[in-house]
């Protein structure tokens, strides 16, 4: 992989997301190999590149903490359908799946997640392999977990856990980093968690999940264990530091605590939960318990687009609403769940523009009339509740130029 | 008004929002003067402009029916707080609004309307003259409501009725209608609705007015007249097919059959409603008793943008998580809200793509990625649910092209 040396010149705005959550004014970016190595006011030298940005923002890339990238193929066909039919339907699609509809449906979507500002995503679904090939070809950074459930219930050839050891054995890049992704207790037995967790730990993996995502899923696992979900899955020892949840609906306060202990990350999906009626994830409860939120789309199928900027958005209003309280999910904390809170969850040394992180940025054009008035108090904001993604011009991952003026070179 | 003979080439896709709701293929659109006055496959003879269409998708422009347009100003200024301090801020600022910043207000959100799609919207404020004046330079249609409220309230000079009757008397243009836009029961004595009920009957004017949005609201009128805010209004007589009510939030069943029985159109604000923590109109109530929901950004102070594209996914997803249904509030239901049920709120001859009716239209590009799949299955679910307000293209109003190759042309 041949690096360069790119300077970002002279950024009207750097929305750092630093531990100060500080912004800078009329500062350049100096990107060394992979990573951010300089930001200051002048930066003198020779580069490869040089990118004016006098009259742009730039900030860190958006992470999306959870799709099925490969759905992209399905979105618009299961609209406005109760989750039951929901499944029916989507289950039938996916069982026609194969390589070359995932390839497809990769593309489409890691093509829309660049211009819409994600730079790094997570991806729960089967041949990972294919999607892995797609992410390399945009030099896309991504989390790809592959889907563990027992035998009985999958459609994929051969044995879920043995496809995932095969695939997180076959990766070796810079920008992938294969995990593992359970489905959810429904088609998981116990025997499928521990094997899982087992190996994840020996080798260093990732574990992600769907989780209390319905109320049926709380009350059948219930009736089947005795326990909810999540105090199941902490009494078999399977949360951990490693292990991201996406959904996380239907949770108690006890629960939420269970999480937090076990600095379990959880992934908010809001645009998704809504559309099938599942419910709302308890924000407000988790920041007050301290668990860390990161944000993802879900798959098109129920979202139905892969745009983390309206994923903020819808973030940001609904929590004031189902709390009765117009200070919850204030701007500044979706921020944070869309990229910093977003690389703790998946163990990434990005999230912020900071010297010595991931030179994963992208630059937003602020001439649009939305971004009225500017100024540096008004800027996140103006992210989270008047812009969208069309802003996004330039996309740099790992240090390399994907998307120059909203072209996606490769 | 000089007006021109426009061809809409080989429109891939006409989203009609005729009675049948048909989406048509490969037609052609004539506009001559201001209306639509042919479609067809194939239209022959000299066009003073052609639009080609063949890669486009046209469908009605969409009705903003509650904004306060000025408020573009107070973008991003009091966010993430509660509804008391959001007043105490906002009522400051208004204060200081002169002629010259409600013009800047006005040329800064028409111009994001346009560009986001809308063709004509409801404004509630005061100095709508200038408003009117704004609009007209840019060709868009409009009904502005003068704000009327009682004497000791307003931050007006003079008496708001008394400027609402000016207002109404000076304007004389094909592109705009004069309308009362009633603050609100907390500042509108009995008579203030009354007088501004009769005069509005007497030239023929709409009504306009905020109801119901607060519980608060609601509460301290039980209090002071033993009646809820609809109930007041229903019994003084003031309901009419002529006023269209923004808000609704905090509505019994038996209030929501007032409304009903009186051909009061509402006026759903989602991103505004859920931003303050207002709460969440009951959208399957009113469905169910028949009432004609309309759309509205609300004010960017509250919003934070002007944007009908966002206000209309938000709506979809919030009545399917309000409800806990996932069939309530389909993606047509919605598309028809900022259309065609517009239009009659505002009644004006517009809100579908139809012969005879007047030629307030939009283009949007179909090539984005996010329009995948598409076909006449998925074009309303992806207009709803997947894309954004930039694939808007082209803007026709009142048969003048206002906006062409996101061009704004004044």
């Amino acid at each position: 992989m041949i690096f360069m040396k790119i300077l970002l010149k002279n950024c009207r705005y750097i929305l750092t997301q630093n531990k100060n959550r500080d912004i800078l004014e009329n500062q350049s970016i100096l990107i060394e190999e992979n990573k951010i190595s300089k930001i200051s006011k002048s930066i003198k030298g020779n580069f490869d590149e040089i990118i004016d940005c006098s009259k742009k923002l730039v900030m860190p890339g958006l992470i999306n903490c959870h799709t099925h990238v490969a759905m992209t193929l399905m979105r618009g066909i299961a609209d406005d359908m109760n989750l039951e039919d929901f499944l029916k339907k989507t289950f039938r699609l996916d069982k026609e799946m194969d390589k070359d509809k995932v390839k497809k449906g990769a593309e489409i979507g890691i093509i829309e997640m660049i211009k819409s500002g994600t730079t790094c995503f997570q991806d729960l679904y089967y041949y990972e392999d294919v999607v892995a090939e797609v992410a390399e070809k945009f030099g896309m950074r991504a989390v790809l977990a592959w889907a563990v459930l027992d035998k009985e219930y999958t459609t994929q050839k051969g044995e879920p856990l043995k496809n995932a050891i095969k695939f997180s054995k076959s990766i070796k890049s810079e920008l992938i980093k294969p995990a593992f992704g359970l489905q959810g207790v429904y088609v998981c037995s116990k025997e499928t968690f521990e094997k899982s967790k087992k190996y994840a730990n020996e080798k260093k993996l990732l574990l992600h999940m769907h989780l209390s995502e319905t109320r049926k899923e709380v009350e059948e696992h219930i009736k089947k264990t005795g326990k909810s979900p999540t105090k199941w899955l902490y009494e078999i020892g399977f949360l951990s530091e490693n292990l991201s949840a996406a959904h996380c609906v239907w949770l108690t306060d006890e629960e939420i605590k269970m999480l937090n202990e076990k600095n379990v990350s959880v992934v908010h999906c809001p645009s998704s939960n809504l559309k099938l009626a599942s419910g709302c994830m308890p924000w407000k409860e988790m920041k007050k318990f301290g668990v860390n939120i990161s944000l993802g789309t879900d798959g098109c199928a129920s979202n139905n687009n892969l745009d983390m900027f309206e994923e903020m958005h819808i973030s940001a209003l609904i929590h004031k609403y189902a709390s009765m309280d117009a200070r919850v999910a204030n701007a500044q904390e979706i921020l944070d769940s869309a990229t910093i809170f977003g690389a703790k969850a998946l163990k990434i040394n990005s999230g912020s523009v900071e010297e010595g992180k991931l030179a994963d940025l992208i630059t937003l054009d602020i001439s649009d009339l939305r971004w009225f008035p500017l100024n540096k108090n008004t800027l996140i904001s103006h992210i989270v509740y008047s812009i969208n993604s069309s802003c996004v011009i330039d996309s740099i991952i790992n240090g390399k130029i994907i998307m120059r003026e909203r072209k996606i070179l490769k």
